[in-house]
């Protein structure tokens, strides 16, 4: 039997086997990037669900939502579009799938934030990419490494501007500016993944890049609902100028012919509510708090020995080791204490990998969970350099 | 702007263009494959909906629907699985993404029917697919095109054996036996998609292929619960022999993850009630009957100008012209008299279209609405048989 050339680009199960690992009663898990179960968004109305949502529906989404998401982009993101530029998703993770379909034959160029978001990688590495990954600072990516990888015109660069998965970056005014220019400049597509935006604990500039492009660039603006309403429902969105957009459409019809309308139905009556502003408040005043938890832990229990910035935004904090282990070493002896984590090395590009840094998530676990949690990871750190 | 070779393979808007027009109101649609509305089933309880449903779930499904799902397969179709081979899909639809992802390159040479489903024919030829369409009879596949046609060693065949859509066949006992021993003698997997078999109007053989293999063949059985509850929630699911299933899994996780949670939990609810099997059995009475009137329509309007076979389950009529008309281009003026038909070269495989066919769903449109459609089906056929 013969498999295609994609699948042998099937990561190995190091991370399903964390993330299985953290589901453990006993387990306090930093490793995935789950929302905090007390504060899900869901439908508590005991009137009945419609029932025409039970036939099929249109593979662009349902208008009403596509209409919501478009003037939220004008108005609260500032992206000039119109709802016919708006398909509904099964949660932006198909979003990665269709931008990968649309793009990617075998060794195509294409430019990443290194590290990223794992499950794009997998995504893009699968279909056969060649994967140039640019260095991020806390304020933006490398502008003359950037410049320079779109020399090679890639097919596309996907970038996490506001709150980074894993490194908790967030490029500044300055930053978001350039990196427009230059991608105009040299007329590479954007693809935009913005998930984290609305999960924001310290003012800072959050404007997408999106919003600065004009009628004549090819851009995919990629949102969803899972961090701040209900991540089981899989209901996301893009965003897309006018040329990319028909093929993502077809795309979509293939690969499922369209997203749940129940789902959609739930999540244009939650963000249309009267409680969902206060909803994001708590939710944001929530995880500023667990944040701060996990910065003063960190603070009293690692700062000799590691480096990292406090996150304005997100769900992460990226530590950076003083020595740089290769953490995936560590992860047994952390499992057997009790700890889940994920380490650094995995939101790498292939054959750039950087040895020396974890992705800590400090929504999920209690606040309680988290102190004693930074506690064992410290002990684990201090054991590995003391061996 | 580079696209990937993939997307030059996106069909033209011919068959969006007909469904389009299939919503209009004053439009008699035989075109889609839509379940009549008020046959659908739906949550009606007043009790809320679990909180828990709000937070991402696993990949593989609902334990507890995969659980049933497995159950059902042993029990009443005779496959021999455990739940661990069941992955839930976002849809059948989805498992055609996944197995077109699992097994093929450009030009890698695979087997379906011909005529077979649409969407998957999109799919198979969007990977880049080297299609053998083999011929189908009323009780079955051409098996000696079929044994020539594994000679080549094809990646898989992809089979829908029972009520075929969109030519209505439905393969007899022998036919079943012989096309598994010659796929087994070869050595080449399985895709059986089995959407329809629940809307059964006459007794006939349905036993699925996959109930006949062995621990060591190669096999993916698709099913839905879209026919027979609600196609909005799109929830689907696979089950595969145990070579295939981790691969599969791992390529749902890059599509989206998995699939809503909510929807999943519906469909349980649904399929465990006590009302279910009445409702099946309603389903089957009520479209019997649609079925025996556009019988009736079709034999008073069409019997000297076509053939066809009264289809014993499904949702679809498959006409031949006695004169091969290519019936696109018949389209435009059937349209314009309120009239939406499926033109049957659409669901043939490049460089194999066969003119002078006609698909008709008869599941969607009223009794009425069907004699009336009948009518103008034929007016538009004499008119063009005339010029």
């Amino acid at each position: 039997m013969a498999f295609s050339q994609r699948v042998a680009q099937l990561k190995s199960s190091l991370i399903r086997d964390i993330l299985a690992a953290a589901q453990q009663p006993d387990v306090i898990s930093f490793a995935g990037g789950l929302p905090d179960p007390a504060l899900l968004f869901w439908h508590e109305s005991e009137s009945p669900l419609p029932k025409q949502l039970a036939q099929y529906g249109p593979s662009e989404g349902e208008p009403t939502l596509r209409e919501y998401v478009a003037n939220y982009a004008r108005q609260q993101l500032g992206i000039d579009c119109q709802a016919q530029q708006v398909l509904i998703l099964s949660g932006s993770q198909q979003g990665i799938d269709l931008v990968s379909k649309l793009f990617i034959d075998p060794q195509t160029p294409i430019i990443t934030e290194s590290p990223t978001y794992l499950a794009a990688l997998q995504c893009f590495e699968f279909f056969g990419a060649d994967i140039t990954g640019i260095p991020l600072s806390p304020t933006g990516i490398d502008l003359p490494r950037l410049q320079q990888a779109l020399q090679q015109q890639p097919a596309f660069t996907y970038l996490i501007p506001t709150f980074q998965n894993p490194a908790a970056s967030c490029y500044d005014a300055e930053h978001r500016q350039q990196v427009v220019q230059a991608l105009q400049a040299a007329r590479v597509p954007l693809i935009e993944d913005d998930p984290y935006r609305d999960l924001v604990y310290d003012e800072v500039e959050r404007r997408p890049l999106c919003a600065q492009m004009t009628a004549d660039d090819s851009w995919v603006y990629l949102g969803t609902f899972s961090k701040t309403l209900a991540p089981g429902l899989r209901i996301g969105f893009l965003i897309a100028s006018p040329d990319l957009l028909p093929h993502l459409l077809r795309l979509k019809q293939a690969a499922d012919l369209h997203s749940s309308r129940l789902g959609q139905y739930l999540v244009l009556q939650a963000v249309s509510s009267d409680s969902y502003q206060s909803h994001l408040q708590t939710l944001q005043q929530h995880y500023r708090q667990k944040r701060d938890v996990m910065q003063r832990a960190l603070q009293a229990e690692l700062s000799d020995i590691a480096d990292w910035q406090c996150p304005a935004g997100g769900l992460f904090f990226w530590l950076t080791l003083k020595e740089r282990l290769d953490t995936r070493l560590l992860l047994p002896d952390w499992l057997k204490q009790g700890l889940a984590v994920m380490p650094g090395e995995a939101f790498y590009p292939e054959n750039q990998v950087e040895l020396g840094h974890l992705r800590l998530n400090f929504s999920h676990a209690s606040e309680q969970a988290i102190e004693i949690g930074v506690a064992r990871l410290a002990a684990g750190l201090r054991k590995a350099l003391d061996d």
